[in-house]
């Protein structure tokens, strides 16, 4: 390594629509700089090149940022679905052309550096642990509430990974074997009710019953067109039908919650993803119906719910923070 | 202590029918002698009066089995219900008089030896990590299908106790809230169908729908006096009927175990209890169900689902284990 350059580590988010990356001081846990770009198109071979090309980005950005030579040591990858503790990434719907690529061992090859392959769930969740919303907590779950549900876990102040690092995938737990089809071929999954895709279906479902008008005719009457971000549109302007409807979700979310505490026991249950924007008009429906729902409520704390602090940067900056502990 | 004594651990399994103990050797993990007698009613004041009595009677016993003085040095207790990590019993449908209990102090100072109280099912998973169907195994979960469903948790070899030591209660994690009213409050508990309880639910619920004729007329027609025990009679007498009864019941055991895995990643699931005697009648159909029901089904290792290896001595047994680590 340089001796006058300044060790730096890099983590990255690949999701669906966008990649972001940043890079902190190999020595603090304090992002310098980030970037975000649309996601690359198609395979295994242009998420490599993208994550390359971003990384010199970064680096270029860092070094004049603290106005001195940077050199890059490790870097982390967050990326939407299973991935294998060999950094493969082995399922994941949103990609379907990275299903089976060897993310970890071909960033390896490209960066030549020490590689950190996870979720990008358990990412946020390490970076919240580490940062944000569950510093000083030994067991946590963060669950992120986008289009679809991620949810990381903490237990003894580590990752929960699991015995092939699949553990926290509780967005295709069931809940009604009866309810809508999920695209993974189940019916009723959690994030079928508790994700964005699953407000705008209970949205879609009140319009129908003769509800929502306001927002129904925000969409010209077309039913089909509600989405979950008009629901908490309305329920932000004070729209009490659109408040029910955020309620009926409020309470789906708490179900699934309740099930994961039931199971894991954290000590705090921290929300994160673009739904918690609307803050205590979805958090306090949810701790309220959480209360009741959780397994020996009055005989127990209730774990407190409490919002992610880390925003949007959670999943890059997690990765990174994994990255800089292959460095020990 | 008196060197010339052995030392030994008592462990002690407190159900709601009959407490279970047993004794091993401090430097050992086999079982030297065990007994059972009749649960004590009522208090805490009761169950540690029965606990001392039957730890005198093993204390005698193992003395006389091992033609050598013995000394106990430590005692475990499993008991049925949330149980902190101070050893209070904060909660148990089955055991209402001893809810808030101090068994913790209250052991040690009966015992005046070092005392560790766990969760029942919570012993006997950490029993078949150390001596059964999960030896060798870093993360595995135990299921005990009996009346109601228990559960205990192994992650990276150690219990995993959750910030409370209340973790592994999927009992009551909810699959469908329409489902069946369950005591606890909440509708459609996994308890509800995957236990004994739920399969003699589902076998009258197929009984009114006009199934289960040989079974029915066993019990003079009369539908409510239908028990699971009938149906894996009748079931491992080869009754078409019985069977199907019986795979609707794996099914919903499967799915459990899906949502289970989905957020654990285990490598291996042990399941136990009186309902497993059937075997494979049973193990099968919950395999092949499970296969399916697991998320990335395909792009994953498939944990095997195997019989649990100790019998009813496992919580006993488990909570001598745990004691035993209370001397190091």
């Amino acid at each position: 390594m340089n001796n006058a350059a300044k060790p730096v580590v890099a983590g990255f988010d690949l999701g669906g629509t966008k990649l972001l990356g940043l890079v902190i001081d190999a020595h603090s846990t304090e992002p310098m700089v980030d970037l975000k770009i649309p996601s690359p198109p198609g395979d295994v071979d242009a998420v490599i090149a993208a994550v390359g090309d971003l990384g010199q980005q970064l680096l270029a950005k860092a070094a004049q940022e603290c106005d001195h030579p940077v050199q890059l040591v490790a870097a982390g990858l967050g990326a939407p679905g299973l991935v294998d503790r060999s950094g493969c990434f082995r399922y994941g719907a949103n990609l379907p052309g990275v299903i089976d690529g060897q993310l970890g061992q071909r960033l390896n090859e490209a960066l030549k550096v020490p590689v950190a392959v996870d979720n990008d769930a358990t990412c946020a969740a390490w970076a919240e642990h580490v940062r944000g919303a569950g510093h000083g907590v030994e067991h946590s779950i963060t669950i992120t509430l986008g289009t679809g549900i991620g949810a990381g876990i903490v237990a003894r102040g580590q990752v929960l990974r699991g015995t092939n690092g699949f553990a926290g995938e509780p967005g295709h737990m069931v809940l009604d074997p009866n309810g809508p089809p999920c695209p993974c071929g189940r019916n009723g999954c959690w994030e079928r009710y508790g994700s964005g895709t699953g407000l705008g279906w209970l949205a879609r479902r009140a319009a129908r019953s003769g509800s929502l008008e306001s927002v129904l005719s925000g969409v010209d009457g077309d039913v089909e067109a509600i989405q979950g971000e008009q629901v908490t549109g309305a329920a932000s302007s004070g729209d009490p039908e659109a408040i029910a409807v955020l309620n009926e979700f409020a309470w789906w979310v708490a179900l699934g919650l309740s099930n994961l505490v039931n199971i894991l026991d954290t000590e705090t249950v921290i929300l994160g993803g673009g739904l918690i924007d609307v803050g205590d008009l979805l958090l306090e429906p949810v701790r309220d119906a959480f209360g009741h729902l959780i397994y020996g409520s009055g005989h127990r704390p209730v774990p407190p719910i409490v919002a992610a602090e880390l925003g949007s940067r959670a999943g890059a900056w997690g990765a990174a923070l994994l990255a800089q502990q292959r460095l020990r």
